[in-house]
């Protein structure tokens, strides 16, 4: 098996992108990701990440429209969907072209317009990636399925809501040094506190935006990233994905995230590595509750613990375990199909030393995860410089 | 890199069938692949092919959806989307997870349910699969940027509508000899002839039907296949894909499809073979002038030409090169995501020498070519015994 390598990134900044289509929006991406790595030539695959234009831009096909776009005649290319783990999904499925020895150089382009519809519409196409006969048919929104879960969290361990503030407070302080995130507004105890009610008892503060962007990577066999590219390598130590129930009804237990501890624990076996080894750790905090069990799933704390790596100061950016160091899903926006390949992006980042006042110190091992559904796909991913 | 070998087929019928959700149909392809290749271990990862679900039945994420009701705990599960070449990509990638040497047992699904919406439903679901902001938003629907594609080949090539027939008749005398198809009925080029006008000039025996139905493969290494399942593997020699143009006003040429030619090509060169070496070819007839197009791009009739092979019975059961032996889209329905793992399906069961009363001797190599919207994403797969 061929190894993989990451040699270049770019993305989009995030926001209410109303001026830029799909197709825009990813080539702005990828054009970036080319002009990163210092390449001109084409790729020989292009794997989209998306989750709703189908729904919100009446347009699938998305690898069609994007490589003719691009300007890339004949190149292969599809969209990987798995509701908001589709970049994670679609990393994956670029890592597995490049080790089957079919292709050499891919491009992974994670790509969301989630605001050029009504909000109904926009929290309609989100539900479907719930159980849409067994919880979307019953006024089941995605927030509020999350709700249920962080109610009982904070009933199981019982855990005041103020707790998880320090999640948003550390998100939000990690996206004001990244010029591509969404939101630039300091967060507080007191804000966090008081911050409007979405759904019970998940508020303002707990929640990832609706918003528009798109990332890229490019990716090549590690052999090859030298003649490629004169960037730094980041090697694809590992790639691993697991599902759980669609339906949260049907978990054993609604508070562990079990595919994230099997991607998780397939990922260190990979890799040959444990929590221990990882510098950063760029989770999916769609809602504050997500944050504290993906620390849990991936080792790094105790079932009803995870929490209390936030409040300790765990996960900022000096910490033991720095998570959202570009500001996450929380701070930096949540484009839900491109989400995960700006996850990666975060982690590279990171490993090339190119985080800017966000830097974590000597970083050379980062972990990527990426949740779909209320925990029904976990892919998580181990790159090294 | 691995070599990859198919074990195990099972299908649903296609038809309209409404007592059947999403699950329940890929569910029972998927049981059916498991009994036909004699192995009740779950597989380590499902690629599952659809196109419409998110807006045809609001439901997304049907990796996690399917495994889940499979009970299948854990497994990685994605889905792969390129419109009507969803299924033909997602065995791709099942073929590419094998080969990459990171999973062993693999299951691809195609699910299509088409006809739980209203007909405006689905046909604006299905223009998705064309550019939305430069050929949807002007009102074309699917049929009617085929029909100009047709028409343009009958002007160019003084082609009269009636040549087209052979392709119908052919597909719907296969089709009566195959159970799991959607039409008994005969058509006679009387019948074709005087079959009302859908879109000008594709008729409704140009027209492939609106559908639900599940395909589903099971995939090996080749090195396990004869300990996994006592069934002849049948050997993947050829995997290939490549996109033209989204919109079509924007082809070169508007009837040569440049992404069969590109992918044939591919296909050709890995596994070292040419057109005169195929024995069956599974093509995409979602309109008879998609069968005349894809016949010449893949090498079996100059451009122009690929209407004279159906009038000249070259393309029937014990012709030149059988196409659309099991009834084809036409006959055999066209549930739009699972068509290309139907299209495999049918080619491993001619390999396998299981087609009955259309059994064409001595089938040791076939292709099957699925195609995405108007001939913006082709995939074409070589499989021999």
């Amino acid at each position: 098996m061929r190894q993989v390598a990451a040699i270049g990134i770019g993305q989009t900044s995030i926001g209410e992108l109303w001026q830029f289509g799909l197709r825009e929006l990813a080539s702005q991406a990828l054009k970036s990701a080319c002009a990163d790595a210092g390449i001109d030539r084409q790729p020989d695959a292009l794997f989209v990440a998306n989750m709703l234009a189908s729904r919100v831009s009446s347009q699938a096909h998305l690898g069609a429209l994007i490589a003719d776009y691009m300007g890339w005649p004949g190149i292969e290319a599809t969209t990987v969907e798995a509701a908001c783990a589709s970049g994670g999904a679609a990393f994956q499925a670029g890592v597995r072209a490049i080790a089957s020895g079919m292709v050499d150089l891919v491009a992974v382009c994670g790509v969301e317009k989630m605001t050029d519809a009504t909000p109904d519409v926009t929290t309609a196409a989100l539900a479907t990636a719930a159980d849409a006969e067994f919880e979307g048919i019953h006024g089941a929104t995605f927030v509020a399925l999350n709700a249920l879960v962080m109610r009982r969290y904070m009933h199981e361990y019982g855990i005041p809501h103020a707790a998880f503030g320090p999640f948003s407070i550390n998100a939000h302080a990690n996206a004001r040094n990244n010029p591509n995130a969404m939101f630039k507004t300091n967060v507080t105890q007191e804000s966090y506190n008081r911050a409007p009610m979405i759904a019970d008892p998940i508020n303002l503060l707990d929640s990832s935006p609706i918003c528009d962007g798109a990332g890229a990577i490019l990716l090549c066999p590690l052999e090859m990233a030298a003649d490629l590219s004169p960037r730094t390598p980041i090697r694809v130590l590992a790639s691993a994905s697991a599902t759980d129930t669609i339906g949260i009804a049907d978990r054993r237990n609604l508070l562990a995230l079990e595919a994230g501890r099997m991607s998780a624990q397939k990922a260190y076996a990979q890799a040959s590595l444990a929590p221990e080894d990882i510098d950063v750790f760029e989770l999916h905090d769609a809602f504050s509750i997500m944050a504290a069990l993906s620390l849990e799933a991936a080792g790094f704390a105790d079932y009803g613990k995870g929490v209390d790596l936030a409040g300790s100061g765990d996960i900022a950016l000096g910490g033991r375990i720095p998570i959202c160091t570009m500001g996450g899903l929380k701070g930096r926006g949540h484009p839900v199909g491109a989400t995960g390949v700006y996850e990666l992006i975060d982690v590279i980042t990171q490993l090339r030393g190119e985080a800017g006042a966000n830097q974590v110190r000597d970083a050379t091992i980062g972990m990527a995860q990426n949740i779909g559904g209320t925990g029904s796909t976990i892919v998580t991913h181990i790159l090294g410089v």
